[in-house]
């Protein structure tokens, strides 16, 4: 068969059967103006006809005209079903010989995959059709249900049952050629390949049911808030270039600048940016009043240099609410450090109680988990000194210890000057589950600044440890800051490899904890420097508002110590979401912009609108995001977020399916204002 | 007072109350490093404190601490709260003074309006502070709950009741000069200022009311969808360019191509596209069988010249369905024109059906509108001869008559020759509603074609009509093609006229109808031509299925004969969606490309993962989309979409809030390896 004959389309309706009347609808044409015909007599293609083939062609063809409706999908035939005939329809997979009686063929869709069985001697030319069917068509089958034997019987959707093929019609075969067989789920070809034939590898039943599930937490989420009175709003996507934390995509478009009197030469181009988040727009939103309660399950956009397990767009399930609480005038405050607290103290109080409905709901109907009905908290502090983490994985014990009042006097003095103090990780003999894996991390390097205690020195003999213990010391700053501490990445390590080894099993029930108190600001440092020309910025923007117990500090320019009502959430040691109470005081907000961060005249031009919002009578409001792909991996429980997402990019932000980025023209980016850049 | 005290901000919690302890924190402070002492003692800022505002500053605060709850919204109180004391959150509005003893003040929030009432004469310091509070601060209040006397009911939320403040306070004080009152709502300010300011504007009962409505049925589509077995699947927006309509947004990155070995030159930048609309994923996800049944309210973008209310960004709701019809093999097939139907003759019926259902639950909910269990339907013929449109407005008659028939024999025979029909508009005279349109219309000049039929004419002996009723003429082609004829539009030109003159009421239920049976092709013109070098181009996309009644005659080359299994929603005369039942075999696919469309090489090899996926066993699939935008504006009844989009563009496609689009700086564009055109 030359190119020509491959690709010319015959409609054929294929249906073999033994003695019944098959609906079938031939018509015989060829796509270049002559007809042949494939049968003896000239057959009008609305008649019902015994469809005999008499020619031996070695190409399918797909059913291009009506079918019949099938009464189930491939998921949902039980026990109940027996003795009926049924009609499916679904992707006819490869035969299974069992003997010469009988094949299995799984027929398989999104709902789950039915047995069918075609017995040979009594309908060989519909087992001969079948066989000549490559694995992966989509074909419609008749048949009579029968209950499985008992030891046959599977717990899962359509288990119990077997259906045996009566007739069978080819709705659309596939090529004898794939790059891989999808159903092949133990043998998963190499991930490029996958992703570059992502509508192969999505019929993947993993992958589908990753889709529902996604599909149904979506759902969840959207009626528990709706439930609650929160109004789903869209906000733009085309929106402006901010000069907040990663870089942002650009869009250009066909406007330009006004040109300068008599200077035309001067025109600019001019481009949107797409949003890191929805945080601009949706405190607009409340500020106006519009509405009282904001959701939107929104995509957003960062162009980042790849990281491990992050994609150029994600969603995040953004909200706000107005009339947030700014905390509890009779909570206790601690003022001296450390300030550990298992409360709540900070306001925002109302979206603490709408995130833990959310996620309680969320595990309670995807995995029949009941979850306390608040979850911990943990002030920043604590969660730095017990865990070296600001967001700590609580799964397991082996907990950071301040030895500093333990040291020898001078070393005590030392520390003192130095506004530091000394931690320690003590694996005891005891602590099974971490010997093996204290014993590798000693033959590994270690981060400068952590020491390993060697057996009969002085410090042990001061912790009054004996040479059973392992010991890993490293000093900090007495007031934490930044996200982790060596101590707390090497605690980390000490988990993982005690995993790998087998001997540390985590508890399976996900253990959620919320961080609050965090200090509002940060010394500046490389990454932020952008936002802060002074000693300070922002540690999560610039809009989170201080703690009540800390606005008069804050005034009298002790930066330092004002904690910010921010709130991260944090499971299993992974931070899925983070939120604050803002700022609504546009005085306060201007003093932060100027007073604290410092920013100059161009920075700030960026939020005149919030400002000016605020100034317009806003309330006061909080909100949160949380990182729904990472969520749903969680849930999933999948290595990456591709496997949530329906068309993931590869970790350099390409997509091997819709090959793209790729070049445009150098015509289209002209009427763009814009060109290739010279050298 | 400078501006840096204008900025200085003072916690101060002024809350007045004659008698009773007030909740109130006060600290005293600077921002700049000096306390200043407010009142005779320093007062620490945690203990409850009468509190007499003993100095009189003439600038508000805003209440940067913690405050009570409130217990109702400004829309809940009703005549069973009469009696009970209540705590209030939302916008002071202006006072209306009733006589010396008690004034009204509006308290709004988007729930609804409280009427607040203060006896000047008992409350003094609280009727003094109210007054100082520009309109449109966000306030609490505490009072208590009485009826109003019956005649000043409202039947509005909160509308019996009104709350007799006792205490408030100013929770953040608005700029007193704003850029305008949103309040003042039948003296709108001109629609830039309040895009500019759209915060401001959203605070509009309208506005409001329309995104909660909006919210309102997008959460009725998704459960109705999820109901139905629908899966929520989210598709990229960082596609890539195809050649499809209109222009496609880009995205520049940071990635380009590989440069050729030696010539580091030849590097391209690489591009992203944003998408027109989900068709190409929705196909894939489909074709691999991972959902039966998809959906999403998706983004779309599209680059054009500012066209009569468009967004650059819209809305779509979009669905997929696998497993759809491709007709009725026993529905007669009308093969002489005209081809008028009332029945549903091409597959895709599901698809009609889940629409239906979508569609009545809607506009019960929402309108309290029961609406037909299925909606007209129509062919593209019939839209055409009766109502010259494909998107007729069925709620008035007027309807194109054919008049062939009844001219000489000389004309009826030119008329045959040339392969066209006549029609006419005749407006009798017992046409109450049109007859002065009518009459305006006469006034106005016609478009080329159109022949108004002055009296005592030969046409108007042979078609028998007296000078009474007015006629207009045109002859178009037999078969009909386009969108509309010039018959079609005057009739529609009457009817605007009529309904402005106030002579034609159209009825207010909504008008649904289907219109199926497009032609397949249309001959090519400038609009499609770059999906078209052949005499042919799609009239909806190249994926559209042939009615299973005119396969034989596409591959017969039959072109024009060829009828799609298009259908288009219409309502009241709008499309508000459009679909298909699509092309799932690959060799007919690639025989519309290659044979009809007759695409080269570069064009079809936007498409190859879509005609490898329909040749990996894609099951028979098709969808639609709505408009929501536009489902919306019809909804709430707006002149425009902007105004149920929270964060509209102008016409030109500017953002006046985001001030977006905007330049962006050389050093930036390097980064995407662009820069400003050259000259």
């Amino acid at each position: 068969m030359n190119g020509l004959n491959i690709v010319s389309s015959r409609v054929l309706s294929s249906t073999i059967t033994r003695g019944a009347l098959p609906r079938c609808l031939k018509s015989t044409f060829s796509p270049y103006g002559n007809i042949r015909n494939l049968s003896a007599t000239s057959i009008p293609h609305d008649s019902p006809v015994n469809a005999q083939i008499q020619h031996r062609d070695t190409y399918l063809q797909a059913h291009c005209a009506p079918y019949t409706p099938r009464t189930h999908n491939c998921g949902a035939l039980t026990l109940q079903d027996a003795g009926s005939t049924v009609i499916l329809n679904g992707w006819l997979l490869t035969e299974r010989k069992v003997n010469k009686k009988f094949s299995f063929f799984p027929l398989q869709d999104s709902y789950g995959t039915t047995q069918l069985v075609i017995h040979p001697d009594d309908l060989p030319e519909v087992a001969a059709f079948m066989r000549s069917i490559p694995p992966e068509s989509t074909v419609q089958v008749e048949g009579e249900v029968h209950s499985r034997p008992p030891s046959q019987r599977r717990p899962v959707p359509a288990g119990e049952i077997e259906v045996t093929v009566k007739s069978m019609k080819l709705l659309n075969p596939a090529d004898p050629h794939l790059p891989f067989m999808p159903s092949d789920t133990h043998n998963l070809a190499n991930e490029d390949l996958r992703m570059r034939y992502r509508y192969l590898d999505l019929r993947r039943p993993t992958l589908s049911s990753n889709l529902k599930k996604r599909s149904k937490v979506a759902h969840i989420i959207r009626s528990v808030l709706h439930d609650n009175d929160f109004t789903e709003v869209e906000t733009p996507i085309l929106l402006k270039s901010t000069p907040e934390g990663a870089r942002e995509y650009l869009v250009p478009t066909r406007l330009t600048s006004a040109a300068p009197e008599g200077d035309s030469s001067n025109v600019q181009p001019l481009f949107y940016a797409l949003p890191q988040s929805p945080q601009q727009p949706k405190q607009l939103l409340i500020a106006s009043g519009s509405v009282d309660r904001y959701y939107q399950i929104a995509r957003c956009f960062r162009d980042e240099d790849g990281r491990k397990d992050r994609q150029p767009e994600f969603t995040q399930v953004d909200l706000e609410m107005a009339w947030v609480s700014w905390g509890d005038p009779h909570s206790p405050d601690t003022t001296q450090l450390p300030r550990f607290t298992e409360e709540w103290r900070i306001g925002g109080r109302e979206v603490k109680d709408i995130i833990e409905n959310l996620i309680r709901t969320i595990w309670y109907e995807v995995e029949g988990i009941e979850l306390p009905k608040s979850f911990k908290i943990m002030s920043y502090e604590e969660a730095m000194c017990r865990f070296g983490s600001d967001k700590p994985d609580i799964r397991f014990g082996l907990e950071i210890q301040d030895i500093t009042s333990r040291l020898s006097a001078e070393m005590k003095a030392s520390l003192e000057a130095s506004g530091e103090i000394m931690e320690a990780i003590i694996v005891e003999g005891s602590d099974k589950p971490f010997n093996r894996a204290a014993k590798r991390v000693q033959k590994t390097p270690l981060e400068p600044g952590v020491q390993f205690v060697k057996p009969d020195t002085d410090v042990r003999i001061h912790l009054g440890l004996s040479n059973d213990a392992t010991i890993w010391m490293a000093k900090r700053k007495r007031i934490a800051e930044g996200g982790s501490t060596s101590l707390g990445r090497l605690r980390l390590a000490l988990s993982s490899i005690a995993q790998k080894l087998g001997d540390l099993v985590l508890p399976s029930d996900p253990h959620f904890l919320w961080v609050t108190e965090f200090p509002l600001f940060t010394r500046a440092d490389e990454d932020k420097e952008f936002l802060a020309h002074g000693r300070w910025s922002s540690s999560h923007h610039p809009f989170t508002a201080p703690m009540w117990q800390d606005v008069q500090k804050m005034y009298e320019g002790r930066i330092g110590e004002v904690r910010g009502q921010h709130y991260d959430l944090v499971l299993n040691g992974m931070e899925i979401g983070g939120g604050s109470v803002r700022v609504h005081d546009a005085a306060m907000q201007e003093y932060i912009f100027s007073k604290v961060l410092q920013l100059d005249e161009k920075e700030k031009s960026s939020f005149k609108h919030l400002l000016h919002a605020l100034k317009c009578g806003a309330p006061p409001h909080g909100g949160i995001a949380l990182g729904f792909d990472r969520l749903m991996s969680i849930l999933c429980k999948t290595e990456s977020i591709r496997d949530v997402i329906a068309f993931p990019k590869t970790g350099s932000g390409t997509d091997l399916l819709f090959k793209s980025p790729a070049p445009v023209s150098a015509e289209t980016l002209r009427e763009y204002g814009i060109q290739q850049r010279n050298g």
